[in-house]
């Protein structure tokens, strides 16, 4: 069993050593600013850096910004919005992408090159440039402005979601936001992870990416991925001591660690998910592969029937079973064992007696487990997911109007 | 130009000559038997068949016996409810589809092994084959029992879908059920078909899944797949004439003729999606491959995002590049044009001025169109799918209970 790392209350991206925040009512989506939307995330001195992007075609100004800037391995500071997603924004979206970051790095006092961006919200709408270059100069960089940062990039999320955990001599710490579009290959979710441990460029990328695996590739509000999401790490390296390495002392503790944060975040950015009114996770096990489990998780955690069922307490587990078997994982159907909440209501592919006010009463829950065993293998894997709800349907029919 | 086939207006599945049908109220679903919900299909003289299935793993017990039956190339009668899937429900289930299947051919007076069945509804519930024993001798065959057939297969469709078209010296007859679970690669989605074409069993396969992919795998409701769809096709060949055949005189008449009667099945079945008030046509265009015409097609009409947007008549169209984007097609953002109704909103990846009120104004209709020209190459494919409103939440959270 893994030690886990213990979890830092009221943490954040600003809980490390070494990192500065702070956000302000730029009026980028309201114009009467009635909320943060613009901030800057600082590192107090230039460490290795790492980031995971949006797979999706269509990339927004900002996301082809980093991919560019991250090549080196290192970065000082990232500026981020809300209110407008600076994509299928073409040539104006990228050069306003890089004169926000050259503004934010002014004012912050590092260089343009080792300053990041990211932005969410509509898209096809060019930034309002105006205000942000009004706006950036009045961000006051700080040690607890890492709440604020948090709130700052808020889109349909309800709350900030932030973390912190402490391990072997160094913390790390993050915050998401991200309520839709989210699924499995990254979403509009935008995740910034902060730690002061020293660690190897090489090793923070593969360690990353390995986290990501495990969380918010695990995890789906709606079957949608975006134009922007992004996940970066910065690593300030105030924490001194060894340097973590592939394969070195720490590199599984720090993976662990990472882990930890990510998986909580990507929890609760389900937990969040726009109209969300439940948890719902999705554990597969006995699987013929990792990737087969993989498969079958997700595919369950996303299913529109799954989560409108879940959503109204209904067991209809049929719906489960016939996610996992259009997954494209193998599935023995007479093999198939499923449990909800703590209750088993299938077994060798058929339904089996349950007391369905024991299943109902877990499904009222406001965190729901479904466990599918497929007993063809080792393969395990967990999603995550949340219910589907007319409120998701008020919410986004009327996004931009 | 191919010359179209002339639709029959009131055909359905009974217009073709050599087929009569019937319905019962059984009480399958409801023990009040307040509606129809078994019924039998059956050709006159036994003749070329063909079937296409769900590929999900979990298959219901009347498709793996179809399956099996149809390997011959022939059928005569198809048993048919709604009211309960019998899918996860083990060798009970097989052994209840193989009865009812008997007790209907016993019933029409044709062989056990030329008759099909097909059962659409909840998952994991046997069949209450006590009813069933009782009505299905109660099923009156004519010539006019089409329509009730169409009404029996029913479960949240709104209203039966049905349709003929006459060519050549023959007709193509069809119905459809199918409101929830629809999705490429099938969903339940039933589908019946019927001609009196004299049809060679190898081609009416081949022209069968080409017609598919042009219509049922292009539609989608909700990203699920379902255990149960099926699409069976019977030919009594009573039209006469010369046989059609691979590559023959007709054989391209009777393509278009079935690919019409599907595509059009399939627009009803989406334009009846659960909760829909709007159906949805994507048209893609200048893709690098038909395939990559296919995927953004089917990407941007089964887009939760795109599907909430329409619903709210919301000009969000960056949510259909989007879409485009993460669907696996080649896509060069800055090549993209796209058009909501007859209006262009993005050239050359970037938004172009247009007047919202008449963008708006087609949103507000019945039928909305997406077109999305990729300037890539020649690849072009249409898709179908509907609106995603509270509705569609309601009646999903609300299944079994």
């Amino acid at each position: 069993m893994k030690k886990e790392a213990e979890f830092i209350a009221g943490g954040g991206v600003t809980t490390p050593r070494g990192f500065l925040a702070g956000a302000v009512k730029a009026g980028i989506k309201y114009a009467d600013k009635r909320r943060l939307d613009l901030g800057i995330l600082l590192a107090e001195r230039t460490g290795a850096a790492a980031g995971l992007f949006t797979t999706n075609k269509v990339k927004a100004a900002p996301v082809l910004l980093d991919i560019e800037r991250l090549r080196k391995g290192t970065a000082r500071a990232v500026v981020m919005n809300s209110g407008g997603a600076n994509a299928c924004t073409g040539k104006q979206g990228m050069a306003d992408a890089i004169e926000t970051a050259a503004l934010a790095a002014r004012h912050a006092g590092v260089e343009p090159e080792e300053t990041l961006a990211a932005s969410t919200g509509v898209i096809g709408v060019t930034l309002p440039m105006d205000r942000i270059r009004q706006a950036i100069p009045k961000i006051v960089l700080s040690r607890e402005g890492g709440h604020d940062l948090a709130r700052a990039i808020m889109t349909t999320d309800t709350v900030p979601k932030e973390a912190a955990v402490k391990a072997d001599g160094f913390i790390i710490g993050g915050m998401v936001k991200g309520a839709g579009m989210i699924h499995p290959d990254l979403a509009t979710m935008l995740c910034f992870l902060t730690t002061d441990a020293r660690v190897e460029t090489a090793f923070l990328r593969q360690a990353l990416r390995k986290a990501a695996d495990l969380s918010f590739n695990m995890m789906s509000v709606d079957n949608d991925n975006s134009t922007n999401d992004t996940v970066v790490i910065m690593a300030s390296g105030l924490a001194g001591g060894e340097k973590i390495t592939r394969g070195g002392r720490r590199a599984e503790t720090f993976q662990q660690a990472l882990n930890q944060v990510c998986i909580y975040l990507a929890k609760e950015s389900a937990r969040d998910g726009e109209g969300a009114t439940k948890l719902i996770e999705v554990k597969v096990s006995g699987a013929a592969s990792l990737k087969d489990a993989r498969l079958a998780a997700r595919a369950i955690a996303g299913s529109m029937l799954v989560k409108t069922a879940v959503h109204g307490s209904d067991p209809n587990w049929g719906r489960a079973l016939a996610a996992a078997g259009r997954s494209g994982a193998e599935v023995t159907p007479e093999k198939t064992e499923l449990f909800i909440g703590g209750t088993r209501v299938v077994k060798d592919g058929e339904p089996v007696a349950f007391d369905k006010a024991e299943v109902v009463g877990h499904l009222d829950g406001k965190e729901v487990t479904i466990a599918l065993d497929l007993h063809l293998g080792r393969g395990a894997a967990t999603a995550w997911g949340c219910d589907l709800s007319e409120e998701y349907v008020k919410i986004n029919a009327e996004y931009t109007t």
